[in-house]
């Protein structure tokens, strides 16, 4: 962030009990105010909802939440919208993560360009495949599996990724978060069982195809 | 399906208006029932809720929708509630999926042993590059993008995965609605617009990660 940006923010209120529903929404928000053209500069919650497929209404309520971001007929400010949704899903920094995997799923995602614009950096990765020691991708060091514990505490790495197989992925998140780990994107599979400061998102192709076939 | 489970088959009624989010939770618990080991054939809602994190109330309320799965005190008998999910989510067949995008990830996909037992094979993938066309992957073949519309046309896809950079996933999409596709799993970090009929899952990792650092 620079120093305008800094200088322009208000100190938001994280308002307690806020439904993970909504809180699964503004991400969804934010991704869309990011990929409007430049020359844009305000945008109503009928047109954010009609690009998203969510009822103006629905994210009215969800924004009021967090405060007042909204002129009534002018709609919201994108720069402003934008800048106080980075802070409310604190991705207005860099957060580091570790990455367990390198195979093919592990190397796409050490690949993917869209991790640094949306707060997040690959800090290192983890494989248990000897062949891929000392190597990196990216600039991103591969290091040996048995390294992992002491790096993620040593470096405070609260967010992990997880791309390894399902055989492994519970093994692999109890020493993760012995580790510190607080954050575990999932690519196994498999539902981890996590103590409850701990936080598992499931990336998983099929749950996906699965939400799209009751339709057909 | 074997035979056992068509004769076993009792007919679901598709009730209406039932709320998506309840129909996004159904391939959980489908995930979670496949994951108990064999021995295990029956699981009360409140040990379902706990592997989940969901409450027992919210399931039991979930599946109310479609019918009496469980029995008052016993809980649920697993394979016959599986069986019935996979009804309602419409995975007790194989639906051939098309995958548009080769690289990395489509490659990691293309490997991705996890779809066939859920409902779903890869019958075709589709690239630009010239050197991969009439190459095949786990005996799936590589044609050129080309040729795409004209093959889901033919052999009637209904669902396509897009694994391709933002800048062309909407041009892609409109090219599959146009050749009749009707659920499309979204890897680009782009929201698609699509006609009313058609269903696209985003799967975006930084949208995971962003869900979870609003918690740290």
């Amino acid at each position: 962030m620079d120093s305008a940006n800094i200088r322009d923010r208000r100190k938001i209120q994280k308002p307690m009990g806020v439904p993970e529903i909504v809180v699964g929404r503004l991400p969804l928000y934010l991704r869309a105010l990011s990929h409007l053209p430049e020359e844009v500069k305000a945008i109503t919650s009928d047109e954010l909802g009609n690009l998203l497929g969510i009822s103006s209404a629905q994210i009215r309520k969800d924004l009021s939440y967090f405060g007042e971001f909204g002129k009534q007929g002018s709609g919201y400010e994108i720069d402003y919208l934008r800048q106080q949704l980075q802070q409310i899903l604190q991705v207005d920094k860099q957060w580091p993560v570790a990455l367990v995997g390198v195979g093919d799923l592990g190397q796409a995602i050490l690949s993917y360009g869209g991790f640094q614009e949306r707060g997040f950096y690959i800090d290192v990765a983890f494989d248990v495949d000897p062949q891929k020691f000392g190597k990196s991708f990216n600039d991103i060091q591969i290091l040996p599996v048995s390294q992992m514990s002491k790096f993620i505490a040593e470096h405070e790495l609260l967010i992990a990724i997880v791309a390894i197989p399902s055989s492994v992925a519970q093994m692999v998140a109890d020493e993760l978060v012995q580790a510190g780990v607080r954050a575990i994107l999932n690519y196994a599979p498999v539902t981890l069982n996590v103590p409850e400061h701990v936080r598992v998102y499931h990336i998983d192709p099929a749950i996906g195809l699965q939400n799209m076939t009751y339709y057909l």
